[in-house]
């Protein structure tokens, strides 16, 4: 099965991202296309301002627009929106299109809140951690932050996913123009943005291997300002991946607006867990800590 | 904190490997030493033969003999030990020794069985994972198939350890001289090892990004066949670790006996989980799951 990542740069305003945004999909080749996380917009959690929640207001548009694209090229389809449900309750939306029609769609459940990252301020946390099936196999569809925690993996392998896909908005802290702070700069250094860089492929390569699973993530790319200038803003590393069940790098993308495309096995995959059977062994009994906060 | 990992081959019988690991302790600077995947033996998991059981009946000699190690020395000193608790109960132990006194044991929790590694022959599994009280820090002590499993590392550090360590012994499946399995073969390519290898890397670096913790862990060199002739025997592969709480390279061992040495920083560790908050997003009522089979 070929898989295309489409990682890009925010194009200023709405309409010239979508429409790049379609153009690099008209070229891409996969029978999945992953996009961005909030890939409509330019990455708005940069700071916390109400006029952002009119990006919501044209959800059900869009979902009508991607099914539509989605119909068009034939392909499984995983965009991520932002989803206003009522007055007061936002979600950070991942929906699946399969060939025209909704497969089904994943609410992000672990929200961050850092600096430059106000997460908290926009999206109320999805309560569902389920895979969603379509034509093409069962998807563990999971947002960004989720990427951090070995259980979201974890609950959705043991529900049967089949492969992790996350897409994802991640990059350095840049330091404002007129004053370099604390924070950017200690976060500037080449050594610490390599670490950083390297923390947030590990994590996740590592779950490909604890699970037997393929681990997808689509991330954005370019340098996006603080608006409100409390901040320097965000370059975001791309670096959009595939990892196989073994941990292996299958495609790694670089900093660059890129279609990143691969095949991966399906198959293969499952014939891991019969060599390296770890969830033969799984102590259940003594995991129940894990449902604490901490014990 | 100064530590040591010893990476050591078996010297053919019991007594020259304890001389052979009392002098690379006395060569070791660290307040904290640690041995590999039962260490005073050959890895005699890779056939099953009921001959093996004897090596556990020293077992309370070999407690005095470490902890007498440990108070000359003045060191934290974790051991990996074959226990009898009575005819029929054998464990896999890892005893810890603080300046002479036994700070606590952790009995391997998570058994393997797979070609060469036939462990569920010898061991009960162990009932608890509890981090050890040491003078220099709570120690999260795991053995070797336990570095599979997340949710062991993520158990230990919601208990408060604030380093994982891991003694192992890990390698490839060497072919039987007289002729090549297909598995041997199969798992001989110069591909297949570095992706095993990479593998068992990746997924231990995943629970120090996830956990904010150190992680380390002790693997055994050297060749030992497989005396029953059935497979080839096994190539153990060295590269014991020290990585940081975000993930990064500390220091690597290569294939070669070593006493590989980093300093660490506890309070270094402390500090991160306040800028990688991963703890405090937590959904715990998400993971329900986890505590089953399957779900």
């Amino acid at each position: 099965m070929r898989i295309s990542l489409i990682q890009q740069e925010y194009k200023g305003n709405k309409k010239d991202t979508l429409n790049h945004t379609i153009s690099m999909i008209e070229k891409s080749k996969g029978e999945l296309v992953i996009l961005q996380e909030l890939h409509e917009y330019e990455y708005f959690c940069k700071s916390e301002d109400t006029k952002y929640f009119d990006y919501a207001e044209s959800f059900e548009e869009d979902v009508k627009f991607w099914a539509n694209v989605s119909k068009k090229k034939n392909i499984v389809l995983i965009t991520s929106l932002f989803e206003k449900v009522m007055d007061g309750i936002y979600y950070n939306t991942a929906v699946v299109f399969d060939k025209g029609k909704i497969a089904g769609k994943y609410r992000k459940t672990h929200i961050p809140d850092d600096p430059g990252f106000y997460e908290k301020f926009y999206f109320t946390p999805g309560d569902e951690i389920e895979p969603i099936y379509t034509s093409i196999g069962k998807l563990g569809v999971l947002v960004c932050w989720d990427q951090w925690y070995p259980e979201a993996a974890r609950v959705m392998a043991l529900k049967g996913a089949e492969i992790l896909i996350y897409p994802t908005a991640i990059g350095w802290l840049m330091c404002p123009e007129d004053r370099v702070d604390e924070l950017c700069e200690k976060e500037n250094t080449k050594k610490e943005k390599e670490k950083m860089l390297n923390a947030w492929i590990s994590v996740q390569r590592g779950h490909a291997v604890a699970n037997g699973v393929y681990v997808i993530a689509v991330n954005r790319v370019g340098k996006e300002k603080d608006e409100s200038g409390v901040l320097g803003g965000i370059e975001f590393w791309g670096n959009s991946f595939i990892f196989g069940p073994q941990g292996e790098e299958i495609v790694r993308g670089g900093m660059k607006e890129d279609i990143i495309e691969a095949e991966i096995n399906l198959k293969k995959a499952k014939g891991i867990r019969k060599i390296w059977p770890f969830f033969r062994d799984r102590r259940i009994k003594l995991y129940e800590c894990i449902k604490n906060r901490y014990c």
